[in-house]
């Protein structure tokens, strides 16, 4: 038997690998087989994690088993999807067991945190990398998609946003921070929660949502593209942790939050009379913009001026040719 | 808008990205939606190829995007499962529009081919790898796995083996062949054809199935272990195309067969009475051993006589360390 071989032979041991709700088969067969209850669909996302482009190399293998599924998963969460199943494609210079054993820890914390069980996937040698695709399900005509946002609606967001982007410079130790900090900081990074209960709260209630990736401005732009509407979004209004205003300052802060992108924090629209419940039930929703008629993506200040910056949106660390 | 975005979009306009049976909703939105008709269940199976590893550098993008594709659906033939849709997370060095062209062309044409609806996916830069995820469905209950087989079983497959084995010197250009043997031969390789209408004829009928990869004595090896039987392979009677034997000789041809991989040709056990209606219907079917009590995979000749080999299995053509 390989090494390869016996990798696969690891994950399916792993805690996450047995079976779970809906897992007809997992892995070890050609295929897995999955349930759906009739009346649901199936929600599909693929996620591809590179070294050296969406993650340094010398970064804890715990920590990127965590993220890597966490910002898969996110994608289920803004879906209103409930959360299934995953594969992970793997591949991996060499064979080094303290770091698959580190990795899947942090990937099994995160497989058992979302309620997803790993069910197949495929162990390669090559340049490190991680593809995720996970699956989830909902009821037919009930999914979130980005295309339903209508003039009058709200602009919300499901919590602070920028810490993520804020602690790519500590990630990257090109810049240093007091422990608290960072450690409020990395942690976001690092371990974003996917907003999976708030996803299944706006089933019925928003008109459109997604998850924060690139940077609110630029997902605010999917919106508007695919709902044929204008988003309109208010910088004085954007939420903001006291340890991204403290280590950035108020004006790098905010532009962490509308540009710098790794959130994973929903961002949807809504009709205001739907705003109430949310609070009520308990969730962290901050409202910081509208949808009108129109295309494209405004920004504001609180007194209505437009201060919509001449470029925007996300880019990985490393992308350059 | 980002090369990479741009490459998104190149996709989600491919032919092979428009809507097909099944799916809900494709690629631009945070998830696909897949719907799975009741009684039905969805099966999934990933595989990466990596560059040097799986397929070199200077390859055919064209060729490429056939194959890698329809070794993911080969998977699905093995189960019994019907076509659906594939996810594509394709990370690229750099952004090459021929390229890319070629390989969607190629991706295409075998999306087609398969009934497989191109429904997400990732784009991503780094070095050269793809991972394919395939989903089918198949009626709850009627899946093919590897955990069926019965002593008294015949083993069977359902083409001639060895043929993509016996192209790998021609692939890497450390070999040359006269041109009809050269192209029967690469064409296994570079275009299989996965034996989707076989997986769904095999359903109810056979009792083990799954696709040879990594060589028959191997995956035979899988089937003995999933199903607590021992399986015999009878070299004298295994299927050898004129081509192969011709290039390699008879010996080195049963042993590309035997421990070459990459045939993605059904190999299954089913009872002998099941073997008529198979054959009745057009299908190529070889019976090249049985299922008996006890445990692994031994290889006999014609006469009988145990000749199994000491060593087997598939070794990618360049896994080394």
């Amino acid at each position: 038997m390989g090494e390869f071989e016996l990798i696969r032979n690891f994950f399916a041991a792993a805690p996450c690998a047995q079976t779970g709700e809906g897992v007809v088969l997992g892995i070890g067969d050609d295929c897995a087989l999955l349930a759906v209850p009739p009346g649901e669909q199936l929600a599909i996302s693929t996620d591809t994690l590179v070294v050296g482009v969406h993650f340094p190399e010398a970064c804890d293998p715990f920590l990127l088993g965590q993220r890597a599924l966490a910002v898969a998963a996110s994608d289920l969460a803004a879906m209103g999807a409930t959360p299934l199943a995953f594969t992970l494609a793997l591949t991996l210079p060499d064979v080094d067991p303290d770091w698959l054993q580190a990795f899947a820890h942090g990937l099994n914390l995160m497989a058992q945190s979302c309620s997803l069980s790993l069910v197949g996937g495929d162990t390669t040698r090559g340049p490190l990398s991680l593809t995720m695709t996970v699956f989830g399900r909902v009821p037919a005509g009930q999914a979130l998609t980005r295309s339903g946002a209508r003039p009058g609606d709200l602009l919300c967001v499901g919590g602070p946003l920028g810490d993520a982007a804020g602690a790519l410079p500590l990630v990257l130790n090109q810049r240093s921070a007091e422990a608290s900090i960072a450690h409020a900081l990395l942690a976001q990074y690092w371990s974003p929660q996917p907003q999976l209960a708030l996803g299944l709260a706006l089933r019925g209630k928003a008109t459109a949502a997604l998850d924060i990736s690139d940077g609110l401005l630029a997902d605010c732009g999917h919106i508007a593209l695919a709902s044929g509407v204008r988003v309109v979004v208010d910088r004085d209004a954007l939420p903001l942790s006291a340890p991204l205003t403290t280590f950035l300052g108020l004006e790098a802060a905010r532009n962490a939050a509308l540009s710098g992108g790794d959130d994973y924090v929903l961002a949807f629209t809504l009709p205001a009379s739907q705003l109430a419940g949310l609070l009520a039930a308990g969730f962290s929703v901050h409202v910081v913009g509208r949808v009108v008629a129109g295309q494209g993506v405004a920004l504001i200040d609180g007194a209505g001026q437009d201060v919509t910056p001449s470029t925007r949106g996300y880019q990985h660390f490393r992308e350059t040719p």
